[in-house]
């Protein structure tokens, strides 16, 4: 990308811009699917089980049929036998394996009567026993899920070096256990999905951040080629990857819509969204790590459980985020994903990165605590710096050199701000009121998307741009700066462009919106069908001007000869006089090795205020370093390191999914109990992002990811912090008011109640 | 177009394949514009004049805008003072120019609302004198409908040699009037238009033929960038031209939704679409025409007034029909374009070229009579043939070489099918009892569309393939003849390719569904985006197969090396490893003065029988034969040959919009008095289709537009057929039975009362 590592005159990139849509949003005017209603449009409405695991003896729904206005009833007869895309359940199951799980479908003129007929369902069970906790699942005689028993394939397991022998060399080695249960994370906007069929073509409008996924999956469900499924996803009410896979509703939908010959809406209810989503995944995490006297890590060993609930969208684990962030010569990490009767499971923002990052960055700051290292050195000193080792191949062997990272300049710029200096020398130290202060860091890092990333920009015959993109806008604002990276390449004002998302129709594929991935990819797609537009653009110009292509410039929408400005043609006018579209093309599939070992790094520094009283854990200041190589668009960074900052804070609180161990069911899917923070819990005021001046080579204009890596390290830098104010060490998230108050007791009596 | 010109191996094209979009259509699950409904939607109404002119003095809404319901009302205060687009009217007038004429609209919850709030709108009105007959529109002192006077710009003249030298060179002159009233010639469905604002972007689904068209008129009237209106028109009931421009009402609609903050659809009732559309103008053609003995036509004067009414979109007049079709070496038309307080008028199928087919092919008939010729004979001597002079400007001096022409081979099977040596040696000759038989010619040409052309073709990564194409299908099955160009370049079966059509936003600028043009032009674009994406899937094949590009073919989606079958790759598992979606780009412009000198032929043979004593004309037998170049879908080519014929064929019996020359006001604005033929008016069985063999040159793999011709040649024939069988000549359509009797009558007696 020597282009973009040249003079950078940039005009519209890296500047911060309104989001092109804002009017739209705040004014109601931006259509989400639960604002559709099409002509005919039946409601469906979902029989859920209230048993963990059962099989149906029978299932009779004649009564439901008959009732009037019920036009459609659907069982795990009516389910295709193909598993949804990448998950092991089928759209409806005749075993169920988690309380909540849907059995059967109803589709009737109205939600009263699609809810009357649900009632008059006959399901017979016969009711299994059940698991809930992974590390007792896959002991021998616990209750089985699946055929091939409750371990989801192999374990997942890394080896580096020698653990066992370079424990022996360590001067010290701390063995502890974090833990996070399954939690909450879905968006604002429940899962909804409207389904019409018109002949053998359908269509689906889905809260989806992956339409070509969920498209994918409906080909595979109904047998019908690409050509034949249209998935529309135009704005989304958040997604964190909830909504980043194909799920059952699609599915459910359109087979109803196509019994019923006519359109079908499934739109979740608040507790269907929380029971039925892809929740983020409970993990016990077991490190033993070892250090040198002289500061290096020298061995870490990891054993995590991962419990994927009753089905599990197949897209990771933990990141494996201590090979990529710490220089670690001996290391061993072995995932075990297991199936319980929990809800399923699937990535949730960061996937397992923040689980990780609690559990490495916790044990990191407990055995510097305990060398009496200060935790900021401790990190500087093993962080991985450019050029140091890294796997091409994301996980494996490290067979590339890490580049355009930053890590190290996070810490330093973050520490700064903070005023590290300030912290306890030892915990709690000086701390003597009911209230006792500290400061805490934790570090992160993270990949960038990669795979297969498609837009294509047409540029009308007034000059103005549109940008097609099949990945959706779940409130990134992903069509403000893909039309920012148009805008620049093409050498146009913002004001003229416009973004549509999340058509597969329209867009060529695009894996969607997850993992770090829209703008670092998508981007890149949509700067290279915007060079495709200019180079036309260029080609129809020439012999206007009267000069070669390659002399030509096109910047604020006026197309020059380079040596002459005196020889110009507005964009409008060319294009009028051209009297054809321009349509660019930009279907890129990145190189993963190069992906993979440009990675973009975080650095998080918080102050807390312990409340000795009352266990309450108050957060006085939290800064927010991360490279996000060039940003885009400086509003939109902000706004992303702000959300996912709170989001990651979010689990230090609340958000866990609680069951009742006697019959496996949810207590609290809904807000009240489940108390997802508020406006009115976080002063989002006291929230610092720093943006580290880089440029990444990977994205386009050097841009890389940023979704994810702000919401890795709040569990642990919060828990350092609580450390340092207090020396009470969490490790368990929620941090509720119970457990430090506990901390605190078991600190005075020095009688330990927790693992 | 050597490629199309070599040898031709078509496995799809040439076929006769059913509509790819049959099954939606016949079941109902086409999406019209009428089946859409938005949530919130309001019915929009529209108040209108009964004074076929006067001046809008005073206009209160005010008890209006006060009925609980009501949303918004515009009158011509809220109209923008830009044209509607290639019109002269505003979206709504301060001065009335027809009877039925937009004065003010309504937005409100329910229909019954709206229609009570038009009926709370006081209007005051100052009446004008107005004026229905072109003539007299013309003559000092009519009532003026404009500033610039009633006439339409400058008349058209068009001059070739010495037309008054000429005619005294002649052996025989005539001269002849002939009538076209205004006729109603729209689809099944009415104009629609629904609007929906979000922000600064307005999306209009509307029934039109010409979506850019639309979009274009809507970006002028609200000064809006083309990427901020989407126009979307998915399925059409029929257009026939009347749908061809932009139209008042889809900005009434925008107006309203604006006003109003909610979506709005305005649905005409049919007599709203009878009284304002772009209806079929009036049509007074004098023709002057001489021979000499030897059979060659020699001079012709065509003095034509064209009936405008009110509004006209400028989108022509007559289609100087006798100068592309005859050798005609002394020439003057003149055309008067005049505006009258009539109904708007437009182009609608054939435009002017029906009127002007039956004025000179009536005339050539009536000469050759008079001089005893036979009417083949005679039209094969004079026929332009490939080589004679054509205007490559469209009309002017005749600086082209005719190509590609087959009129002689359309006349000469055509007239070897009906058994032209039957026809009576003298008109009535034989014909004793009192229905009397006999055979007419009429001979029609036209060139085809061009203009801006644009589509885009995408390969989806199943190697499934959609072609995206913003002009609509109006029942020409344009969807699937585009498909079948796309399946034959890239190499794939017709069942693996969708169409969609009718999108601004998703495709690319194109001119619109007219002038024989989505075939010809549209089709271009798909060729050259589809040839666009085959040379990238050759591309990508070509290391996989160790091949170079060129080495490489397609066919039946499978890539194969031309010299070793063995080598091959199945376009889907190909698509699977790109792992990338290919996007074809096909926008092109054609040169206009190559599509002038390639022109499509008709000749139409009709056997009638005319009842004596009930004056009633019954169509026996009627030939269309028609050169469409290389036919793409032979049902669709025979369905269209049907139609237009049908078409053609109903304007001798039906379909004129009368008016009371009291008022102004149209007498017959409903089906039940205007009498549009249906199923029991003519047997289609008795259309016989001929397509004669041909290859073009422009159109893809040789195709020519076919839509408009089949409309021309049916007055003409059947005036002819009917003098052939009694003797009478008819000048005037319809040919009522009255005008039958009243002529056999007047031959009787030997007293005519006609002109």
């Amino acid at each position: 990308m020597a282009q973009q590592q040249g003079a950078r005159n940039l005009t519209v990139v890296g500047t911060a811009s309104p989001p092109i849509d804002a009017v739209e949003r705040v004014t109601g005017q931006a259509k989400y699917v639960g604002d559709i209603e099409l002509p005919g449009m039946l409601v469906a409405k979902v029989l859920r089980a209230r048993h963990a695991h059962a099989r149906i003896v029978s299932l009779d729904t004649s009564r439901a049929e008959a009732l009037p206005g019920v036009k459609a009833v659907i069982t795990h007869k009516d389910a295709p036998k193909v598993p949804i895309w990448g998950n092991r359940t089928y759209a409806l199951n005749e075993q169920v394996r988690f309380a909540g799980e849907a059995v059967a479908a109803v589709a009737a003129v109205d939600e009263e009567t699609a809810e009357k007929a649900l009632r008059l369902i006959d399901v017979k069970y016969e009711v299994l026993k059940f698991v809930l906790d992974p590390e007792e699942a896959v002991k021998p005689g616990a209750p089985q899920l699946f055929p091939d028993g409750n371990l989801e394939g192999q374990p997942r397991v890394l080896t580096r070096g020698d653990v066992e022998r370079a424990f022996a060399e360590c001067d010290r080695v701390i063995e502890r256990v974090y833990h996070c249960p399954t939690m909450w994370s879905g968006g604002m906007e429940p899962r909804v999905a409207i389904a019409q069929w018109e002949g053998n073509k359908l269509t689906l409008w889905a809260s989806t951040q992956a339409p070509c996924r969920v498209q994918t999956n409906l080909t595979g469900q109904f047998n019908l080629a690409d050509s034949q499924v249209r998935v529309i996803a135009s704005y989304v009410g958040g997604g964190f990857g909830t909504k980043s896979a194909a799920h059952v509703d699609e599915t459910i939908a359109a087979l109803l819509a196509r019994k019923a010959r006519r359109p079908v809406k499934l739109q979740y209810s608040r507790e269907e969204e929380i029971l039925d989503s892809n929740t983020r995944f409970e993990t016990r995490v077991y490190v033993k790590i070892g250090v040198k006297r002289d500061m290096t890590l020298h061995a870490m060993d990891v054993k995590a459980y991962i419990n994927q609930g009753a089905y599990h969208v197949r897209l990771g684990g933990l990141g494996n985020q201590a090979t990529h962030i710490y220089k670690t010569p001996h290391l061993r990490t072995v995932q075990y994903r297991v199936h319980t009767n929990l809800p399923n499971t699937g990535p949730t923002r960061g996937v397992g990165d923040p689980q990780e990052t609690f559990a490495i960055d916790s044990a990191m700051d407990e055995i510097a605590n305990e060398m009496g290292w200060d935790p900021v050195e401790f990190r500087l000193k093993n962080v991985k710096r450019n050029g140091d080792p890294i796997a091409r191949g994301g996980t494996g062997p490290e067979d590339g050199r890490l580049v355009t990272q930053v890590t190290d300049r996070c810490i330093e710029e973050g520490a700064a701000r903070i005023g590290w200096a300030r912290r306890n020398a030892a915990p709690g130290a000086g701390q003597t009121g009911p209230k006792a202060r500290g400061i805490g860091v934790a570090v992160t890092e993270r990949g960038n998307g990669g795979g297969l990333a498609g837009a294509t920009v047409t540029v009308n015959l007034d000059g103005s741009v549109v940008v097609f993109y099949a990945s959706t806008d779940i409130g990134t604002h992903s069509r403000t700066t893909l039309s920012m990276i148009a805008a620049e390449t093409i050498g146009v004002a913002l004001a003229s462009v416009r973004a549509v998302a999340g058509d597969t129709e329209v867009a060529p594929y695009d894996g969607g919106s997850y993992g770090n991935r829209v703008l670092y990819s998508t981007g890149r797609a949509v700067d290279a069908a915007a060079r495709d537009c200019r180079e036309q653009i260029f080609a129809t110009a020439a012999p206007m001007l009267k000069a070669s292509a390659a002399d030509l410039e096109l910047r604020d929408g006026v197309v020059r000869v380079k040596a002459d400005a005196s020889r110009s043609l507005p964009l409008r006018e060319l294009m009028q006089r051209r009297g054809r579209s321009v349509v660019g093309d930009g279907n890129v599939a990145q190189s993963q090795a190069e992906v993979n070992v440009e990675r973009a790094a975080g650095a998080h520094f918080v102050e807390v205020e312990v409340d000795r009283e009352t266990g309450k854990i108050r957060i006085l200041r939290y800064i927010s370093a991360h490279d996000v190589g060039q940003p885009i668009n400086r509003t939109v960074v902000e706004n992303q390191i702000e959300g996912g900052t709170i989001q990651g804070l979010a689990l230090t609180q609340a958000e866990e999914m609680r069951f009742d161990p006697r019959d496996g069911r949810c207590l609290n899917a809904n807000f009240l109990d489940l108390k997802p923070p508020t406006m009115l819990d976080f002063d989002a005021r006291v929230i610092e992002p720093i943006v580290v001046d880089n440029v990444g080579e990977q994205g386009p204009y050097g841009a890389k990811g940023l979704g994810e890596n702000p919401c890795h390290p709040g569990m642990a830098a919060v828990a350092n912090a609580v450390y340092n104010a207090s020396g009470i060490r969490l490790r368990r998230v929620p941090f509720t008011r119970a457990d430090v108050l506990r901390a605190l007791a078991e600190q005075r009596t020095g009688v330990s109640r927790t693992a």
